[in-house]
This record gives structure tokens, sequence and C-alpha cells, in this order.
């Protein structure tokens, strides 16, 4: 099964000029989603993980699959005001200010071996703060992995110091 | 196991006079996710699931993990401009005006059976919503199926036409 064929190009969303991965074909079918979590679940080479983030919102989906198949529990990032107990923050550039990401204070205890997950590195922004954010808890991160990386924005550059895997590169 | 000692309840979130339940200890435990999951896909009792809505975006967890123990595909509802393909949209209201829910055109197919899923009957506005918009796919509507049910907002008067199940009702 090649992945690739169950990402669909949108020329221009959200806005022009961007060529958007769309991964709603994936989600809809459910081999190809099993055959997904496999992919990501090999890479990590049998290593143990206690807890898998995922970031709002597109994150959640393989986010939450990954953690049932590793036994580990999942922990939503979320943008501000949105998670309800206490929270942590960090901050991250957009192309005009910035914007921040949530996490609550006890999804992760001192020592917990992490596991991030996101649907696409694009320019790493995302990656950083969640990476952040872990570590502010004491989480070990173990890997950063993603559904698909955009190589030409060099995102990886930005979270270098943590092991990075891709299902998909374009 | 009991669903409830997992569901965390928060004071004056979002706002004044409510009593939030938050989810997310429960998926910090995968067992107990597990478990959730069992009892969501027993009040089935066997019947073939093609595809599951969950709706933007803490009806995205077990929607997808739903999906993938009933070998069905899994369908986002988002908030408008979210969703980037061809959408339909269906409108709900708000304490104060109204807001629109989305859902891929292409995502369910006429005749398909549909779970729909979401973390919390409420008011039911949301319910009724992600049913118009499987209706007008023209999927058929197995069960609506909710973590929680708070009762006394008598949602389930609005989606009385389908069976309902909610593994915790308050």
């Amino acid at each position: 099964m090649k992945i690739e064929s169950y990402i669909r190009d949108i020329q221009d969303f959200p806005k022009k000029e961007i060529l958007f991965k769309d991964i709603t074909p994936l989600l809809n079918d459910p081999i190809a989603t099993k055959n997904t979590v496999s992919v990501l679940v090999e890479s990590l080479k049998g290593q143990k993980i206690d807890k898998v983030v995922g970031a709002e919102s597109r994150g959640f989906f393989f986010g939450i699959l990954l953690a049932q198949e590793l036994n580990a529990g999942f922990v939503p990032v979320r943008k501000p005001k949105k998670l309800p107990y206490d929270t942590i923050s960090a901050t991250y550039e957009l192309e005009y200010g910035t914007d921040s990401l949530e996490m609550h204070t006890d999804a992760i205890k001192k020592g917990d071996r992490v596991l991030i997950h996101d649907d696409v590195l694009a320019t790493g922004g995302t990656a950083k703060a969640v990476c952040e954010l872990v570590a502010k808890l004491g989480g070990v991160i173990v890997q950063c992995n993603f559904l698909m990386e955009l190589t030409f924005l060099n995102g990886r550059e930005k979270i270098k110091e943590h092991p990075i895997f891709a299902a998909i590169t374009y």
C-alpha cells in the first residue's frame, strides 16, 4: 500500500499559492489507516512509550491511534483556552505574529517516555512548541513523528536534537 | 472499571456556572480508554458500520478509535472553512446566534451505515446538525453515541428518531 495515494492535493487552500495535503481520504479508509499506524509504530523499533502527545487538531487522529497501539496514554496539545485544567503554554511564530499552544500540567510525569505526533512537519514551529511543553514537564522525547514532511520548508532543523520520522516526504 | 472515575469536574469552565466534564484523564489512561471503546462498541450489538462520523474536536478522539475497532472509515465533521475539499453544511443554534458544521461531500456514500459519535450529548444542537449532514449524503444513521449524556438538558429530544447510547449519564 502506498500511503501517498490516500493523500489528496488541494490547490490554494487555506489560501492562494498553498498546495494543501488533505488526509481525509486516508481516514476514510480503515485498512489504509491501520497500515499507516503500523508504519509509524515500526519506526520506533520496540521502544517503550508512556505518552503520545498530539497537536490540535489533525494530530489527534493518528495520535490517539498510536497511543492505543503502543498502550500509552494520549495527551492533547491545544490552542489557548481550550483545555479546562491547569496548563503550561509555549509560543511559536506564525508568518505574521505569534500563537501559542497549551498542555495540562498533569499530562506528563517527570521521566515519561514521550512520542510527539502531528500530521505534517512544515516549518517546524508547532513541533518545536510541543517539544518545549514536554520538556517543561520533564518528559523524555523518544521521537517526533509525522504522516508527512514537507522537506523544502526545512522544519527538521528546528527540532534536530530529537529523532524524527515521517511516513511520507514531499 | 468505572469510566466516571476518569472524568474530571471543572467548575466555571468555559464560563461561570458551567460544570465542565474533562475527559483528558480518561485519554491519559490507555486501559480505561480501551475499555470505554469496548462499552461503546458493545452497544451496537454486532451491527455493521461503514463510517464513523466524529464532531470537532473532542469527538475525534473516540470517533477514530471506534472507526478502527469497527473496521469503518472515519469522517471528521468540522467548523466552517476547516475542511479543504467540497463541503455541505448544517446550521445549529447557540445560546446567542448560530454556528455551522461542515462535512466533505465525498465522505459518505448513499446507503452507508453510519455511527455518529461525540463526547457529550448536551442540548443536542451539534448532534442534530451532524445527523442532517449524514442524511443529506444518503447515509443510514445506525446510532448516535456519546461518552456522556447530560440528561437535564434533554438533548435526546432533538435526535429522538435515531437510536441513542451514552456510556455515562449525568
